[in-house]
């Protein structure tokens, strides 16, 4: 079934948020087999709005709306949706008691514009917002559905989740099934070079190529009667692309480096702690990103400054007037010092120059020193980002941190 | 102007990626004055692409594309954007050479679908890529206006400050100026309910309200024929809702509280560092992300563990077990140990309930204490954020961490 994602706000069209819910449907809708051919985002305007979902319902059989539900005087998506589908709005006492009981819970003071918020579809199924006052609603019409959803991220997640994704998936008569592959160490041209042949021969599973900060993914997906038969083609697919590229595959599942971490300490009995400078916690925070990090991760360091280093971990002044901070040997002393302190089974230190401003003139933006200590043994990387902006030359030293992390407990590195 | 935003790429549609290209591109639009109508998303499908280009030029003037220019087969940007034109695809030997280059300077293998990268329209304007292999280009045609850049987001955001601001500027006639007014303590509907006459009766500014992670948000918005009338006119509605909420506002700058918080430690001299349990490190990176954050942050102490709380910080086990991780108490003795290290001016402590595990019955999950150090005295408050995920709970007790040093050290705080 085509389907397509609306995001409706005025905001997102002044760049003034992240239109985070489009990746979050679209991952969802493609995960039960809905074809996703085109995000849109309109403003709080009521006749581009109109517009825009009749252009949708031309070439898609299902939208999903977010944002536009709330009680202000420039939230129109209900107004909008009900003109196209030739519905009308009617007041619904049960979603009115729910907003008055959301107010007194919060003790906070329930304005007259709230009421608009129990105006709601006569035709419509009503979805019950958990975390916030607005509720959502589907809205079908000559087999063209659409589905409205508040556009604040946890009350849109949670609505999706709690009510959207049964009531769609009966639309959906195919199964898919995918596998990511993420490799590291190779270009997107170098793999299509490689891969050329065989992403050329075949028409499903399809391979689609694409650059990400921690290194170049595939996707391997197929879409079948069923989902037996699609995850065979995709696992057969996988295989030839071992043959081909395997010795830089480093994962196949769709979760994160951190994620896969934190279950391999978990499993593994290990602990981990961190001594961060040019990342700032940047490691730590996605770490602590992955639920239950508690049983794993003790602590992080973050030194700063020089003093910092100094007083926090036992990095010698002389190191530091001689090498500079960024150094494999202040990298090392780091680490030493983090291990002294926690005696985690794992010990990893980073610094580096994220810049714009250079230590010295003898180093250049994007370098970056990585040292862990495991097992009783200390070693030392050293990466070289060059100037791809301050933030991307933090997330690439927290990936680069992850791999390492990954070589050295992780199960497939001696393939390498 | 009227302009709309067309990312291209099939991971996106995949909800693989963030498009952070849109968002980038709509506050510049914005800035010099163009309206942005539309964010459009479409895969990597000639078809579909053309067909999206020809549907904006119905409805737009400009069109600025960002993605699908790489060497890989299912980059299709230029191909589709040449029929749309009517234009056609010529080889330029001089980005041949610089793409060559290029894989030279990095020591990688340049292959054969490279050379795609060198194929331009002939009557296109070539932009050139400072940290990619792809360039991008403008295409003019009767009167309608494209704009390909390429997709990685360092790559377009160079391309686009370095050739694309000035270029389209002249085709701004109008002068654009607004203010965000950042409010706290406030909710949307009821800041609404008292500004409702001040936002009906007027068309010039416009007002708009919405929702961010760090309270409500108003941009107040004017174009006018000249900047010094649209700032006066902006100036004019400031003062008006400063008269009608004023205690509730906290910043009148299009500036991050962090970068704010960093201007002014550096203005005042002082350094901070923190103790951070449940934010993880997200609290330091904030700082960090502030370019010359150097100048004032010391450290930050990351103790997930209790026995990192205790060995780090000094927190005493009996505090632990009698009053537990999460209370004020710990927060307390944490900035105390935290003080004793390092002695910086400002220090912070976070202690909180991130979710989805509660460490006791008794505590709830949004639970989290915030203890400063600043002048000899620690004050020490309580936020309950409530259920609101894990990531949400961490990013509001970022922002309150930041809003409590702003109203320590900032100017405007004694009014409320």
């Amino acid at each position: 079934m085509k389907s397509a994602v609306l995001s409706i706000g005025t905001e997102i069209l002044f760049g003034q948020i992240d239109n985070t819910n489009s990746k979050f449907l679209s991952r969802e809708l493609n995960n039960i087999g809905f074809d996703v051919l085109y995000h849109y985002t309109v403003g709080d305007n009521k006749y581009r709005l109109k517009e825009t979902i009749r252009e949708i319902f031309q070439k898609c059989d299902i939208i999903i709306t977010t944002g536009g539900l709330g009680p202000t005087q420039d939230d129109l998506t209900k107004e909008a949706i009900v003109e196209v589908m030739e519905d009308k709005l009617i007041l619904d006492k049960n979603i009115l008691d729910n907003i008055e009981k959301y107010f007194k819970k919060r003790n906070k003071l329930m304005t007259e514009n709230n009421k608009k918020q129990a105006f709601i579809p006569s035709r419509g199924i009503i979805l019950e917002n958990n975390y916030g006052s607005a509720p959502g609603f589907i809205l079908e019409k000559k087999g063209k559905i659409i589905i409205a959803l508040p556009g604040p991220p946890f009350e849109m997640e949670s609505m999706y989740s709690n009510y959207v994704r049964d009531y769609i998936k009966k639309y959906s008569n195919k199964s898919i099934y995918y596998k990511f592959v993420k490799t590291v160490g190779i270009g997107e041209s170098e793999i299509e070079t490689k891969l050329y042949k065989l992403i050329d021969e075949q028409t499903d599973p399809t391979i689609a190529t694409y650059l990400n900060s921690d290194g170049v993914y595939l996707r391997v997906t197929s879409k079948r009667d069923s989902e037996e038969e699609a995850k065979k083609a995709v696992e057969g697919t996988l295989n030839k692309i071992n043959d081909l590229i395997g010795e830089y595959v480093y994962e196949t599942e769709d979760i994160s480096l951190s994620e896969k971490i934190v279950a391999l300490l978990k499993e593994k009995n290990l602990t981990i702690s961190a001594a961060e400078s040019c990342t700032g916690g940047l490691f730590a925070s996605s770490i602590v990103d992955v639920s239950g990090a508690s049983k794993v991760f003790d602590r992080s360091i973050i030194t700063y400054s020089n003093k910092a280093k100094v007083e926090e971990l036992d990095v010698r002044e002389t190191t530091l007037q001689e090498f500079g901070a960024v150094s494999d040997k202040t990298a090392i002393e780091m680490v030493e010092g983090l291990y002294k302190k926690c005696k985690s089974d794992i010990c990893i230190a980073v610094t580096g120059i994220a810049g714009p401003e250079v230590e010295t003139s003898k180093k250049e933006i994007g370098l970056v020193y990585i040292a862990l200590k495991y097992d009783g043994k200390i070693i030392c990387i050293k990466e070289t980002f060059g100037v791809i902006g301050r933030q991307s030359i933090r997330n690439r030293s927290v990936t680069a941190m992850m791999k390492f992390i990954y070589d050295t407990i992780g199960d497939n590195y001696e393939k390498r």
